[in-house]
């Protein structure tokens, strides 16, 4: 691809060969001749240097006699010349003889089923999406236009997908929650799961991650959100827009979280807490309490990340203050005994 | 539903308008006209007055002109209702032609297997019991009656399940329980794994759960108990009567809990391991060692709760305690220069 | 089988009967007439010669009439026996005429695909592989020989395995990477994830384990390592050889584990971070920078596990010290007063 192209797609400038010919991508440490790299920390600014790249993205001129095009965020471009480059394989392939169809669906002719799929009765798929083998999708489920479900998934019924949803491998949407209530036996009575997921558009769920539904009502995955491999999303959660919720983390039922929220990963959030918007909480740490608009939380329980690192350090030096305390005690005998002499 | 047929199912006395005719259930925040909500804590009895339900289900009478359900178990009686509203879909539908049956298997007539599952040679399969697709049934199985396996389930050989057993999406249940042992080489010499799991009656399954099968012998789930999604159980576990396991919780290798145990979510059992009845373990902590009936534990590793409730506000004051200290040293070092003057 | 064949199979010496028949194997608390058991602790011997097993498996002679094999690695003997006896089923079945194969492959005719299993163009197989149902296979993908694949695991495309690779059920290798970049518009723009997963030789995988494709490149798990259940692997990890990872860790992006590390359960290593050989990092501990070959880390965040230990008891003591820390400003003010009166 010709360097102005480029150029163009990302919105820069180029600095240098206007005529270079872009054959590939690459990192700091493996681009080869032809090759793009990204630079967007000053420390590697050498390293870039010394690349075999031909061309580098940049935030602003350096000096060097590679091409360059600077951009206000080369990593972002490094991302759309990626996408440029890298396509995801088209994997449309029509409705397979071997997938099961149910009664009663409206599935766009120009959706992609995939062998051993089973769609339930009164689904409706939108246009271009694409279901891949393995895949169950229960009844009355409504999936968007443009969106990818890859093997093994599993839709319980009624779960809605908007459009340009992307589902991984083996995840679980709208399973039974979670819900049960002792009985005068002793007995754990189960409470019927009458609810649904609604999953809103440009959302991607990581692989064999669960999100479960409501009780009543909708668990609800806002806008835009991306969602790691094994993350537990339980029944009547909402999460906000644009957050990132990382592997292995889990959201206990009923509770809230704002837009853009980060949940590093292992991390968990208790049932019926509410979190803002812009909350970090840190990988490993559990939120037990509401947590206010733009904090950054860690700890078990989670605390501010500030008092937590505090901790931190504290724990680390309480030997020295454990041996400063028998010190102290041991100067105090020694004046209490001279004053009693005294 | 007459109100009346629903205070005989609940077992519970109406004060207000025994004509009532019930047309739904709903809760505090969302319930309409003709809907009935259950009350079950003081502090929701003004929210529950100014709903729009036209019936409560109460634990005792309270002052409003609405029909009343008095019933000393508001919630269970409610899970009740709703059961008899919205019964879960009866998913029966014969044997899927697409499906795959081995040899030698028992398979009762009113079984119901959908398309795209594998049921391995010597499996039996008792009354009324619904194998949904994509599920992956071993050799030598023997499933119960009236049991339910969700989509892409996937049961290793000789695994058991009993009666009414629920099995949810995703699940993997008598893979190869983690045994190795270094050879001469130091490489891990596989334990070949040749016991099975046993589930009892009436226990729940989460999606995407992993329960091992033992090395030998048998890892148990014992009766009535409910296992929610992402949890590990080792192999050779035993896990008591009505006990609750919450998401992402693990319990590692050989340990045995009894009976009515509430392991919270992500937390952790280590390996042989043993927890009386009624323990409690707090959501992310560890119990690397027994613990006794009754307890509440907290924390990793874990401790009776009141003692790291205790950890915890001592490490939130920690910094003024080493304040303190300096103080101290201060205050000390004075009276030591005072007296040396002396 | 002749426990003179046994003797061979394990390189061990028989001390008494020649001629004795074992006929199972058993642990010390269930063993019957005819088995063989093993003793690799002294504080066993008595239960040893108390249990009804025929023949023991010993470091050492013991004072028993029972026939004993003197071996120097008792429990990796019993393993070796255990697989003569109770040999993996052998699952070889054919390709199934319920599979699904796609075009251009390369499989190998000793191959066995188990019904509903969907295998990409241009995968290639190796002899004596045994696929079952319900696998998915994306394109491009490269398994070696004698791997077994379980039922409902998917390969996302190019993913290598090398031989004798063992996957249980529901894994998913090759998912994307969680890779985003927010754009102009503060939306998280998907950065295309377009590497690989390679799996090298006798490599084993838990039930519902997850490991992420590269960005670029490769994500690497190398020679021998065995991972448990509910792991995630996320993109760009290099595991090392022989490593042991236990249920529910994790592992983030572009970290670089070495050989024989042990991650125990619920553990978590953070991005970009290097652990050199035989690294131990204990349960529900979270490694947040590199660790030097042959350290022992524990806790959140870890740090050298005696040191850890330390944390713990003093935590355990913080009551104490705070009563210490009060006494000793009385006493300072007694002090205080006595010496202004004074």
């Amino acid at each position: 691809m010709k360097i102005q192209q480029i150029a163009q797609m990302v919105g820069g400038q180029i600095v240098g060969d206007e005529a270079l010919d872009i054959t590939g991508l690459g990192m700091l440490d493996n681009a080869k001749t032809g090759d793009i790299i990204f630079l967007d920390k000053n420390k590697y600014e050498d390293a870039a240097k010394k690349s075999s790249a031909s061309a580098i993205l940049t935030i602003q001129k350096i000096e060097t006699e590679k091409t360059q095009i600077i951009t206000t965020n080369p990593k972002l471009a490094f991302a759309k010349i990626l996408a440029a480059f890298c396509p995801e394989p088209n994997l449309a392939s029509g409705i397979s003889p071997q997938a099961s169809i149910g009664k009663n669906v409206q599935i766009d002719e120009s959706v992609s089923i995939g062998p051993f799929a089973a769609i339930g009765d009164g689904t409706k798929i939108g246009k271009n999406t694409v279901i891949h083998s393995g895949v169950a999708i229960g009844i009355d489920c409504k999936i968007g236009s443009s969106c990818i479900v890859f093997p093994n998934v599993t839709l319980y019924r009624k779960t809605e997908l908007r459009n340009e949803v992307i589902i991984h491998a083996g995840a679980v949407i709208g399973a039974d929650g979670f819900g049960y209530i002792l009985d005068e036996q002793g007995k754990h009575f189960k409470i019927n799961q009458v609810g649904n997921v609604i999953i809103e558009d440009r959302v991607e769920i990581g692989a064999n991650a669960c999100i479960d539904r409501a009780g009543m009502g909708s668990t609800l995955i806002k806008e835009g959100t991306k969602i790691d491999n094994l993350v537990q999303i339980a029944h009547n959660c909402t999460v906000g827009e644009h957050s990132i919720i990382v592997s292995q983390a889990g959201i206990a039922g009923s509770s809230t979280l704002g837009k853009y929220n980060v949940l590093a990963g292992q991390s968990g959030v208790a049932d019926h807490v509410t979190l803002g918007d812009k909350v970090t909480l840190a990988a490993q740490s559990g939120a037990f309490r509401n947590i206010e608009s733009g904090e950054v939380y860690a700890g078990i329980p989670a605390v501010p990340a500030s008092k937590w690192r505090r901790y931190v350090t504290h724990l680390s030096k309480l030997t020295d203050y454990i041996h400063k305390i028998k010190k102290i005690e041991k100067r105090l005998t020694d004046i209490e005994n001279k004053n009693n002499q005294g």
